[in-house]
């Protein structure tokens, strides 16, 4: 899915939702165990409840993994449910040398490899370019760098300030030289609302990937006021407080709700800067 | 493994040698795809040759994705095959909040949840605490925290220079308030054998796994020069220039001649400081 791809999706379902599957095989409602996979069950009623209202899912890989081959099968199981009209992103914050990365590239990004597919995948940039060129080399497919975390402990080195700025500064900087905003998204976390206006002068043109909306406290409004620009720019991520609205077994039901509430506050925010 | 048990190991084998398992599918010998998990039985062979020589084995999690499901079943044939006095390491850069960063402890730590655990995994500082911790709380397992690295895009970010110093240091201080040296090792890349002068300023107790050896281009000299302290406290890893020392049916023999003749170094490097 390309730049121009996911704008026009962004206006035709008038929201930059991205919904996180974080699927937590505790944390679903027991009727799904009657199911041979109970977690692409989960995930199968989540995104069909959800599909018209957001246009981006990220299924977190840990939560895969944790659960070993049944995981791995539970989470290609969900790719290939993934409407095609949505952007499908798998959070893995990899990032190793160049002919690890490239391995990781063909886990993600190589359907005939692994039998996923993703149109984007986030990266940890500690390791620099390698650890992202080889999935830039992939037609129509992205790299989301992490940039400025909303974890408490994204405070312990993404501040450290050196000549040339904060860390999180030169990560963006420097990835600039490595991908332009066709190709490259960021992760910024929106807890902290005003620093986009700081993160806008350093990346005006690139979409950036926000989680931290509901269950880390992040506020829409405050996101949007200042982080989104002329062709939206924004994807909103919300995992918990969507896929868990209810524990009981309207849980799907519930979530289209959550996710209806959020849609309808992008909108707003989408009427304002005149995209729809 | 703990930290004496360890030491103990280096003593008795007279090797602080770790064997890289970054093996690729395509660049395995032919006969060993007469057998139902070819990339199994090449670890296999690669195990049985060396585990006399070596102290640690550092499976790579990503040539082991790449192949999806089948892939998963191979790495966790491979861990139930590793010797019980060896360290098992995960090679796999994780780095999350922290609700994620328990999910990765479950995939790699946690045998009932995932058929896995590994005695190690290497990760990425880039998020910060939370990223660690939960991984901290698993008894007697270690986390191995990418400090300085030895591939091209190390010095992207690595040096970056702030009040506490290059970003690479600000890291390893940093991590002394999250574990001791009994639970945290750091990743030091071998191509800058004097910076080890300078990490073990830094951490002068903890164990270092140095890659780089081999094929990255690393010295073992240089490392040891610098690197060595009283208990050892190096863990030094060669990948392809072991398991791919012949292309041939005689792949594993070639590699214990290769692992020989680098334990054979080790003995003189540990000679020196009276350790053997």
């Amino acid at each position: 899915m390309n730049f121009q791809n996911l704008t026009d999706q962004i206006k035709k379902k008038k929201s930059f939702l991205c919904v996180g599957l974080d699927t937590d095989i505790n944390l679903i409602p027991e009727f799904l165990f009657d199911f041979k996979d109970p977690v692409f069950e989960f995930n199968r009623q989540i995104i069909d409840a959800t599909e018209d209202l957001c246009v981006a899912y990220k299924p977190n890989s840990a939560f895969y993994e944790s659960r070993g081959v049944k995981g791995w099968e539970s989470l290609i199981q969900t790719w290939q449910h993934l409407p095609k009209d949505c952007l499908s992103i798998i959070d893995a914050k990899r990032g190793d040398i160049g002919n690890t990365s490239s391995m990781y590239a063909k886990a993600f990004f190589d359907e005939e490899a692994s039998g996923m597919s993703f149109d984007a995948i986030t990266i940890a940039p500690y390791m620099g370019s390698d650890s992202v060129k080889p999935f830039l080399s992939f037609e129509d497919k992205w790299v989301i760098l992490l940039a400025l975390t909303s974890n408490g402990g994204g405070k312990d080195f993404q501040y450290l300030k050196s000549e040339q700025g904060y860390l999180y500064e030169s990560v963006i900087s420097k990835a600039h030289e490595w991908a332009d905003s066709s190709k490259l998204m960021f992760v910024v976390g929106a807890t902290r609302g005003e620093e986009f206006q700081n993160i806008r002068k350093h990346a005006p043109d690139n979409f950036i990937l926000v989680p931290g909306v509901g269950a880390q406290g992040g506020n829409l409004q405050d996101v949007c006021k200042y982080g989104i620009n002329q062709h939206c720019g924004l994807l909103v991520n919300s995992s918990r407080s969507i896929i868990y609205a209810s524990k009981g077994n309207d849980f799907a039901e519930k979530a289209r709700e959550e996710a209806l509430k959020i849609q309808k506050e992008m909108v707003i925010e989408l009427e304002k800067i005149g995209l729809i």
